[in-house]
């Protein structure tokens, strides 16, 4: 796998969305009376199962709209089409096409596009790329300098609130309503620190290798690498994320 | 006043701002080692102000940065040169070059100006434009049907967390994290209501004429029009509004 497939596979959602959604600020007039967000989501996600077809008919693809293909490959394609829905529907930029590679469970590569702010992060052969220049995490170490952040306060239950609030008490600063762009912050080094509970795979799975091949570490609100509780948390260095977990155990 | 004066007051801003912070993604780490912000912040300003002192000698200007010039003239600019000072440094896009315009205590014109996303917003002669093209509110009469935001809900404090709550709880959703942008997004018709507490006249200046000149309705939590307790609700129709501040009033 390398990156150029990535900007194809970008490349095809992006038009399969705008063709049926236009993007541009002045026509949004033009998808009322239908959901624009789903046919959009199913077309960019079938453009997407396509192409991937096409190129690698082995793999195995799950994706949101239409489940899985060939469950049980070896390696396999984890798609949400369209992630941030509810930023998508309110015209802010945050939405992401998301596209992420396993193979016997590891991610290998991943893709978060923000057609939006016309940026394509891609961690693919354990680097990270934005429009196709290497890009890095802060490196920030210290949780009392990090700039973190979460897409909604109020997605955390009675166990994650406080916990949350713990963190954010000692965070430098806190910034909401991100979605899979605030993932994307802490690879690119703007943010040190990005955290969401209740995800699904294929919410997190494109970002494991984006925030890992731009240094980051990625892990749940435990201390583990198992992401499958859907508590995620990408942080800028190794140190920041374990002073991250021991803030959230207090 | 007319459009093309805004035009050039934010062309004049975002140059004197990207002359400071390189805002291309790619080149961030020009900026380090020194604080690109207030710097941005005071060239953005001083730009503006020179141009306004050019072409409206008798106005007064007041801004963020550099205080007050002619206090007490029949007309002044309210100017804010980065609103958003936390998403700018975060690499955000939502932050805003702010410039309102008032006479005789009334907001006539204002500037929301988004260089992040390439859009300028502008209120001005009764109706309101985006790079140009006139926009309009969704209408949205409805707080059960309405998509609301607010900037953090951390910066709520006793008296106003419970009734925002409220408020959350009847809309359709809430977004967070958009500063000025959220009522920028009410004008354009994608967020039905945005809401912030706390604001200073420089937050609130700039968007009033662009809210209103989009067919939307601009007040305090308490049904009024006086924006000087900081609490400010734009709406997509008073109707709209009216119902939001019975929802507080709970």
């Amino acid at each position: 796998m390398d990156a150029a497939f990535f900007e194809k596979l970008g490349d095809a959602a992006r038009r399969a969305i705008a063709g049926v959604a236009d993007l541009t600020p002045d026509n949004k007039e033009k998808v009322a009376g239908f959901d624009p967000v789903t046919e959009a989501d199913r077309a960019a996600e079938r453009v997407m199962r396509d192409m991937i077809e096409a190129h690698f008919p082995d793999h195995g693809i799950w994706g949101e709209e239409y489940g899985w293909s060939r469950e049980g490959a070896d390696t396999h394609w984890s798609l949400d089409p369209i992630d941030g829905t509810r930023a998508f529907i309110c015209g802010l930029p945050s939405w992401a096409v998301l596209a992420g590679l396993l193979r016997d469970g590891e991610h290998i590569a991943g893709m978060i596009d923000l057609p939006a702010l016309g940026e394509r992060l891609v961690g693919v052969e354990g680097q990270a790329l934005r429009n196709g220049t290497p890009i890095r995490v802060s490196g920030c170490v210290s949780l009392v300098e990090a700039r973190i952040a979460t897409t909604d306060p109020y997605l955390f239950d009675d166990h994650h609130k406080p916990r949350f609030e713990t963190l954010r008490d000692c965070a430098r600063l806190t910034r909401f309503g991100m979605d899979a762009m605030a993932f994307g912050r802490v690879a690119t080094g703007d943010l040190d620190l990005a955290t969401d509970v209740g995800l699904k795979a294929h919410d997190y799975d494109a970002l494991v290798a984006v925030v890992r091949g731009a240094g980051g570490h990625v892990g749940n609100w435990s201390g583990g690498s198992d992401l499958s509780g859907g508590d995620v948390i990408a942080a800028a260095s190794e140190k920041l994320y374990d002073e991250a977990v021991r803030a959230l155990e207090r």
